[in-house]
């Protein structure tokens, strides 16, 4: 989407024709800066400590780390190297597993000589995928949109709760949660967004604040305290949230918090729709709980990063010394407060029977 | 409570028997300074600009202001002005209604010539009925406590989470909801309190981890996103949370996202408790949603202040430039969600009729 006016995506091939550039998304919103990646360990490194976010760019990234990893060692054992050290750095988000298995049995197939080259090619390819399916996204949870403005008096602004960044930073471009948005505010629908901060990193008044603020979308940043009592006084339409990982029977993995705000949207009659592209869904879980949540570091809780009213950076320390610290990144919402899933093939019933028949080629019969 | 050793209230008479020290809440955790507040106006910016903060301590302090204002203007007027000076602070707190209420018509019957000694003692009588009250509602919420530890392997923990600060710094002394946890600890009962960050002013990472340590009480200080997370898991015993106004029907005013913890208690079947003193309940107020909802600054949202790691207090922004803010202080649980009220005079069910049973000599009949 747009930075004051100009089109980036979140990833992309250097004019080199073999670094990867990436904008480095811990920097913002205090800096916008390009991170250029050289390597398969910078790439494992840019996705470990969240230069790089989001479950379909982390996809991408690792991509590309396998292409970057082909230029020093294109044996077995080197595909085998860079798969490990890439599948190692966040155990939840399934884009990382799925867009790696995918490099790793394609590369395998190939003599080494052509490996270097075709891990390119996949990986570019990756990432255009992942921009056309959010495209998709984008036209399906559209119509719904478009439903809630149906409603509104003429002029009134949609009003739509995202929690976290499913954003266009946390994927090639579009977003997920905010493909509909996007579109709706291209199509000329009044949307207005209520963007939870999302503690501890701040990936909502950080990233999809940003994001929103730059491509000229109205938008509120809110406490992540407050989604339930704005639902209780009708100020919210709709919800709509990413996720990072849904399991065969609908649970979906998200951001921590998620699970509040899908209970207070059931609780005041609010539509929860997740957004995802179907790399996102792992059929080999059955259940949500079955999901393994990371647990982040205490200083992610402990310590802010912001910028002073002269400028500067600062991390400032805001738990007293000596309070213990518990980080768990993402929670599971049960597949019975999701309305629907906004998947590239159209708006699914968030349950095992619907992900199966939309997505025939990839679901495991053995689980229905 | 104790403060690395000593035993402290958050307000009391200075020593010169006039002027009132209060701790300034607004330095916690990382600076321990006691204020002193010489006159009404003073009184009045204290609550204003929550030096000190919490329902029953916004009482206490406001019937102080009414002793330092009855220093300097005992007439009639004067009184009319302290009371106008101090109820315009904060708008959600009964505590603050109901202290200046006592404290006027209790004045007001008084020859002008008497109204500063007696509104010093009413004051001082107000502060200790407090902390009466507040081992009251510790006696009652140990039973819940202990009941929790029957039920655990020995020398297991009870789990408590907890929203804000409904600790001794939210009182004079012991707090609400932090009473019961107390008297257990002190007690020998196994308690581990999971502490809720409660952003924006992250009362329960500044305030209730700072108390709850330097008592000596085993706690984690968690992000308000991870709640839910915890019940889901059974890492949650109970969850005991305080309150700014009861209504006549039980629902439940505290702080933003409080409705939203009660929503994953209830779902996951965690008794949801909340501690309040009596002058917490506004029979007045029928339902919750009458209760007005204080909306505060954007500051409060976009910045945050803490402690650099070579020792300085910085106070840094951490939301784009240009995003807007919303800043609800408070939410409404409706009573439905409520396990039951801990008060003085026992655990009542959040209801209209046990309310006004326990408590007959304030409930107005014609709500029933």
């Amino acid at each position: 989407m747009k930075v004051d006016g100009k089109h980036y995506r979140s990833i992309w091939l250097g004019s080199d024709g073999w670094s990867v550039c990436a904008i480095d998304q811990r920097r913002l919103p205090h800096e916008f800066v390009v991170a250029k990646i050289t390597t398969c360990e910078e790439a494992a490194d840019a996705i470990r400590g969240m230069l790089v976010r989001g479950a379909p760019l982390i996809g991408a990234t690792a991509a590309f780390g396998m292409a970057l990893g082909m230029r020093d060692d294109r044996s077995d054992p080197g595909i085998d190297r860079a798969y490990e050290m890439l599948i190692a750095t966040r155990p939840t988000a399934i884009n990382l597993k799925w867009a790696l298995d995918t490099m790793s049995t394609m590369l395998r197939r190939l003599a080494p000589s052509e490996r270097r080259d075709a891990a390119y090619a996949r990986a570019v390819d990756i990432a255009g995928e992942d921009v056309t399916i959010n495209r998709g996204i984008a036209s399906h949870g559209l119509a719904l949109i478009e439903a809630a403005a149906a409603r509104k008096k003429p002029g009134e602004a949609v009003n739509v709760l995202t929690h976290c960044n499913a954003g266009w930073l946390a994927t090639v471009d579009w977003g997920t949660a905010t493909a509909p948005i996007y579109l709706a505010h291209d199509s000329g629908i009044p949307i207005h967004v209520w963007v939870d901060e999302t503690r501890p990193r701040n990936q909502g008044a950080s990233l999809t604040a940003w994001e929103l603020g730059h491509h000229g979308v109205a938008h509120t940043v809110i406490p992540d305290n407050t989604g339930g009592h704005l639902m209780q006084h009708g100020m919210v339409d709709l919800a709509i949230v990413g996720t990072d990982r849904v399991a065969a029977n609908g649970d979906v993995c998200n951001k921590i918090g998620t699970y509040l705000k899908a209970l207070a949207a059931h609780d005041n009659g609010v539509p929860f729709y997740v957004a995802l592209p179907s790399p996102t869904i792992d059929f080999a879980v059955a259940e949500g709980r079955q999901i393994p949540i990371e647990q982040r570091s205490a200083q992610e809780v402990t310590e802010m990063t912001g910028r002073t009213s002269d400028g500067r950076i600062e991390t400032v320390r805001i738990v007293p010394p000596g309070s213990p610290v518990a980080n768990y990144g993402f929670d599971v919402t049960p597949a019975r407060l999701v309305t629907g899933l906004i998947t590239e093939r159209g708006v699914l019933q968030a349950d095992g029977a619907a992900l199966a028949a939309a997505f025939p080629e990839r679901a495991r019969p053995t689980n229905y």
